[in-house]
């Protein structure tokens, strides 16, 4: 919190990367890493997502803790005796601090821990889903989609960068505002941005080029949650989604699409800000609504041209063991 | 808070009634009493919009309180001097007091006042309509609609009873429940009473008969409070007022209507809730949203017959020191 009350979010990330060439350290290898997230977290969900599009899902397992934890941050409470079955640990933190006894910032997700070793590898979520695109390319799904193809990184960058600042990290700004002046200028920058991307979006069914990208990824992991929690709980209340009939009709899309809305779990998302974050939400109750039956009815984006995946080809179904249950999500109902 | 987590409201209110015969020592009386409201209050603006409808303006003045306040209640802070200029006290407490110096229930408004003594006469809300439109019908304007007529008075109470319990005092109770499960409960007997209200209203463009009558008056003040505060502080979000759509047009209709719309302060209302409920927003922070252009769409309900006034007349302009200012409300903006 700087003084004038404006929410900064700590982006000191370690620095080491899992890459093809093993510079770091840390060689892409199938089955040598650990990809923990928690499906309330959008930063984590970006991985979700990118890790299924792609294909990866052998390659990088996955963790999945729980939505709700203590001050000492993600457990994985989920999993029989409250431990991950891989690493063998109860807590996130644990594989930070075998990282760096001393490690005093966030215990985030999404992380990458090697399991070799039980230290994390990278929490740099910015980074992880641009690398599991570029670094992992010999472990993608034959026919994944290229999600950061080079002819379109600086357009891909440069909305990322305003959707990151204005939406993603915009909706905590509001949030976590420690003055109403503050909270003011997030919540203005943020539905101002917001009206930039329909503009955008009211003609072109994707944000960049004629397909998904990661910039489509980034966006929808906001606003896939924006009615269920930040509307509410975090006070981004001009409008709901959806009542902004072309980034709805864009979010539904998304969800529509395989590999989006079937790793979104509405029950984590809900219980993980209304439960932890105490300090707005002194009661812990988690709000009922909304219904979220309307995520399934038609988008008729279709008709703007493009598609999903282009020459590549939609991933197949969830494996089982990755399923989020039918009462957590309408499209598993 | 019972031991379930229910939130009960004390409705233990002053027993005595102004009335035409005077049988309790407060006779009605041009300019005797004073009405204590705060606009950002639903129970108090029932008798700022009964007082409008019937022209009580004259005979019945009113004293505004400040829509924020500490643990001792309302406060005349909006006037010079923080001092009611007729009353004179700085605070409704004193009033109540003044009636009964062992007084530990609630400051709340309405409050009408005794001018020659200062003591309050009544709090009893949902009383003070009702004497306002059976009692004082001596000072009513010309033109005043019957708001309680004999012959609907029996589908007026019973529509009135079940309003009351899941609506008007339902969103309180889900605001206020102590615990997850009495939440559920307020939250699903509120959206389920709504259906019902959505149903009745469908091919009806009033509650009971084909005017506004006393039931209109008392959905109204819940329903113009919904979006604004009820949806998020309240956890009433299964779906906004605006995502009701025949309940959203009735409440546009009588917020369209003289007599409700220009009796509400939008900024009384969110600056209330959300700066008085530190227990439930310790922030104080008050959201910027929702907008509010849209309470002056079209409603279109005037095709399904019925008018607001019958044989009666609409009540003319707001007295301008009585004017909600307007970046208060659109429909004086």
């Amino acid at each position: 919190m700087n003084p004038g009350g404006a929410y900064t979010r700590d982006s000191r990330y370690l620095a080491t990367r899992i890459t093809a060439d093993g510079r770091d350290g840390f060689p892409v290898e199938a089955g040598r890493y650990r990809l923990v997230v928690s499906r309330a977290c959008p930063w984590a969900s970006r991985a979700v997502i990118v890790r299924r599009l792609l294909g990866l899902e052998r390659a990088l397992p996955m963790a999945v803790a729980g939505p709700t934890h203590d001050e000492r941050s993600w457990t994985f409470d989920l999993d029989p005796g409250g431990r991950d079955p891989v690493l063998g640990i109860e807590r996130l933190q644990e594989a930070y601090l075998a990282r760096d006894p001393d490690y005093d910032r966030g215990v985030t997700v999404p992380a990458i821990v090697d399991v070799t070793t039980g230290k994390v590898v990278s929490n740099d979520f910015a980074r992880i889903t641009i690398d599991m695109s570029l670094e992992w390319s010999a472990h993608h799904r034959s026919g994944a989609p290229a999600l950061y193809p080079p002819a379109l990184r600086d357009e891909i960058d440069a909305v990322n960068e305003a959707v990151y600042r204005d939406v993603n990290n915009g909706v905590y700004r509001a949030g976590f505002a420690g003055s109403q002046k503050a909270y003011e200028a997030a919540h203005e920058r943020l539905f101002a941005r917001l009206d930039l991307l329909s503009d955008r979006l009211r003609e072109s069914r994707y944000l960049v080029g004629g397909t998904v990208t990661e910039a489509d990824v980034r966006l929808f992991t906001t606003l896939v949650r924006f009615d269920a929690v930040y509307h509410g709980h975090f006070k981004c209340n001009r409008r709901k989604l959806s009542e902004m009939p072309v980034l709805w009709a864009y979010a539904r899309d998304l969800f529509q699409t395989p590999g989006f809305g079937d790793t979104v779990d509405f029950d984590h998302i809900k219980r993980h800000y209304y439960v932890v974050h105490r300090d707005i939400n002194p009661t812990g109750i988690v709000p009922a609504g909304p219904d979220l039956s309307n995520w399934l009815e038609p988008h008729d984006r279709a008709a703007l041209g493009g598609t999903p995946f282009g020459r590549a080809t939609p991933p197949g179904p969830v494996a089982p063991e990755e399923a989020v249950p039918g009462a957590h999500n309408p499209l598993a109902a």
